[in-house]
C-alpha cells in the first residue's frame, strides 16, 4: 500500500476525479477585465441586492454552487460533500451561502489557496472511495476584504504599488468519480513558509517562498521538470510575487520563466483598471480556473497544467501584534489524458 | 465500489485508522475542573510567558502538536499531513503555532466542530491510501474568544445563565494506519442546520439542531442504536443544548438519555467554577478527547463511542447584521474493537 504517495508532500490517485462541471460568478470590474467573457455571471452591482457585501458574497457562493451542479445534471442530493471556504472571519460568506443546500459541509480556511486546498481535499476523498460526487469552491468580494483586512472603503485610501485588488467572485467545480476530464491526477500538499515579511501590502512577497518551495517539491516529488506542463498557474501572487517565484526557483535549478503564470495577474488589465500588484482573494484563483483555465483546457490550449493558489496566512491582528506573514501554497496536477 | 458509503451522510472505513497518541494542553481554570487529572500539561498562566492571548494560543497549539508526535515515538517529518482549526479570525492560533513544523498543512474551519472535522479528515485520508500518519487538532482560548466574539475581558461584563465559557486548551491525536486501536471505525458528516435561533450567548440552543440531525442521521444511516454505544458525547451545547437535542431525538423515536453527555457539561463544574451552561469553543470536545475520552477507553470504561463536536458557524459581524446563528456537528465512532 502507500502506493499513492510520491516524495515528500504528493500524491497520485489512482483513479483520477474528472472535473465534470465549472461555475463563475464575478463582480463587475473583473467583468471588465481581459478574461470577462470566460465567467458564467458577471455582476452589475457588487451588492446583488443585498444590504451588505458580507450577504452578497453569501448570495454569490450560493448560486454559483447551485449553477454548478445544475451545470453537471445533478441535484444537491447527488452531492456528497461540499468543500468550502472565504476570507471573511468565521468563513461566513461560505456557511451563509450554503445553509440552504443541505449537503454535508466541510468548512476550510486556507486564505487565497483555499480553491485548491477545496480540490485536493474533494478529489481525496472521491479517489478514496467516500464519495461519487463533490463540491469544491472558494470566494471572496472586494468591499468586504478591504472593510475587513484594510480599510473601510468610504475613506478612499491610497492603496501602494504592492497591494493587490481582492477579486469579487466565487469559482466552483464538481469533482466525479467517473468522467472525461480533465483530471486531478496528482496533488502536492504544502507546507507553512514565513521568511519574515511582514507588509500586508506586499503579499505576494509574502506568498513567493510557499509557491517555490510547493513548485520545486512537486518537481522532486514526481520527477518532473517545468518541460511536462503547458502552463504552471499561482494564485495571486501579482506581478512582484511571480518575479520572487521564478528567481527562488531558479535557485534549485528549475526554470520555468516560459510556463509561469498568475491567475492574480491575468484577471484585470493593470494600466486600464488601476489594480497594481494584480488580483487577489480565495475568489482570484477560483474564477480564472473555472472560467479561463478549465474552458481553454477544453479547447485543448493547455493539455497539462499545475495550478497553484497561493495563500497569506495574516489576520489584520496578527498584523497589529507585529508579526510576519506565513505563506502557503497548495499544487493541483489537472490534465486532460490520464494512463 | 463506494462500498464505503452507507446511507446519506455516513462512510464506514475498510481499514479503520488507529488514533496512536493523544496529547492536551489546557488552562489554569480547566486545570481546576472534574477532569483535570486527564490533560497532560495544565499552565498556571494563560499568557503561558507570551505578550498576547492569540500567541499563547499559538503555543499552545504548538507544544501540544509537538507533544503528540512524541508520545507517538514519532518525529514531525513521519506526519504527512496536519488538520487543524480554531476560533481565531483567519485561523491564525493555528497556522502560527504549526508554521515552524515544516508539515503539508490544511487548515479548517468548523467552529467548535473543528476535532471531529479534522479527525474525520485524518482519519480519510488514511483510509483512503494517501498517508501513514497524521496529527488532528484543534484548539481556543478563553481570553481570545471573549475579546474577539463578545467583550473586552476588562469590561467586566456579566454573562447570562445561557453562556458558555470557551476552554482554554489545545487537543491532538496521532492517527495511523496501523494500531492497536481505539479506531475510527465510522464518519457521519453533518450539513449545516438552522433553525433561526439569533441569541449567540445561547449557542447551545443553536447547535442543538445539528447535533440532533446528525446523531438521527447516523442512526439510520447505519442501523445501529443508542443500545450500541456505551457513550454519545455532544462537543459543546451545554446544559440547555443537551436537554434540546434530547429532545429533538426523541421525536425521531430514538432515547439517547441514558448514554448521552457533552464534553461542555464534563469540563467544569458549574456550581463551584460559575461557568453557566457548561464549556465551548474547538478546544472543549479537543482535549475532553484527548485527555478524558481517549484515557477512560484504554480502560475500558467505554469500548465504542459516538463523538460529536457541535459548532455554531457565526461572527460577530453575522451577528450584528441580524443573522441566526447556523449550527453543523460531525459524528465520529471510535471503537476499541473493529471486525
Amino acid at each position: 500500500m502507500m502506493s499513492k504517495r510520491m516524495g515528500k508532500q504528493t500524491i497520485k490517485f489512482d483513479s483520477p476525479p474528472s472535473i465534470i462541471a465549472t461555475a463563475s460568478t464575478v463582480g463587475p470590474k473583473e467583468g471588465k477585465g481581459p478574461l470577462a467573457s470566460y465567467f458564467d455571471v458577471v455582476l452589475h452591482d457588487p451588492l446583488w441586492g443585498e444590504d451588505s457585501w458580507e450577504k452578497a458574497e453569501s448570495k454569490i457562493v450560493r448560486k454559483t454552487i447551485e449553477r454548478v451542479i445544475e451545470k453537471a445534471h445533478l441535484t444537491p442530493e447527488d452531492i456528497n460533500y461540499i468543500f468550502a471556504g472565504d476570507l471573511l472571519n468565521q468563513l461566513t460568506a461560505s456557511t451563509f451561502g450554503i445553509r440552504g443546500l443541505n449537503i454535508p459541509f466541510f468548512g476550510l480556511f486556507g486564505a487565497c489557496s483555499t480553491m485548491s486546498e477545496s480540490m485536493s481535499l474533494g478529489a481525496m476523498v472521491i479517489d478514496g472511495g467516500f464519495a461519487d460526487y463533490v463540491v469544491a469552491e472558494a470566494s471572496s468580494h472586494f468591499c468586504g476584504s478591504e472593510k475587513q483586512f484594510r480599510f473601510p472603503l468610504e475613506l478612499g485610501t491610497q492603496r501602494p504599488l504592492t497591494a493587490s485588488w481582492t477579486v469579487t467572485g466565487s469559482g466552483a467545480v464538481v469533482l466525479a468519480k467517473n468522467g472525461t476530464g480533465p483530471y486531478i491526477t496528482h496533488v502536492t500538499t504544502g507546507k507553512i513558509v514565513d521568511l519574515g515579511i511582514k507588509d500586508p501590502n506586499n503579499m505576494g512577497a509574502a506568498m513567493a517562498p510557499a509557491a517555490a518551495d510547493t513548485i520545486i517539491t512537486h518537481f522532486q516529488d514526481t520527477g518532473r521538470s517545468p518541460e511536462d506542463y503547458d502552463l504552471i498557474i499561482t494564485g495571486d501572487l501579482g506581478s512582484i510575487g511571480k518575479e520572487l517565484t521564478l528567481e527562488l526557483v531558479r535557485r534549485s535549478n528549475y526554470d520555468i520563466e516560459k510556463v509561469l503564470s498568475d491567475c492574480g495577474i491575468e484577471i484585470f488589465d493593470p494600466v486600464t483598471q488601476d489594480t497594481h500588484a494584480g488580483g487577489s482573494g480565495c475568489g482570484c484563483s477560483a474564477v480564472t480556473f473555472a472560467g479561463y483555465l478549465y474552458k481553454e483546457m477544453q479547447n485543448n490550449k493547455w493539455n497539462r497544467i499545475l495550478f497553484i493558489p497561493t495563500g497569506a496566512l495574516m489576520s489584520p491582528g496578527s498584523t497589529q501584534q507585529g508579526e510576519s506573514i506565513p505563506g502557503i501554497a497548495h499544487a493541483v496536477v489537472i490534465d486532460n489524458k490520464w494512463a
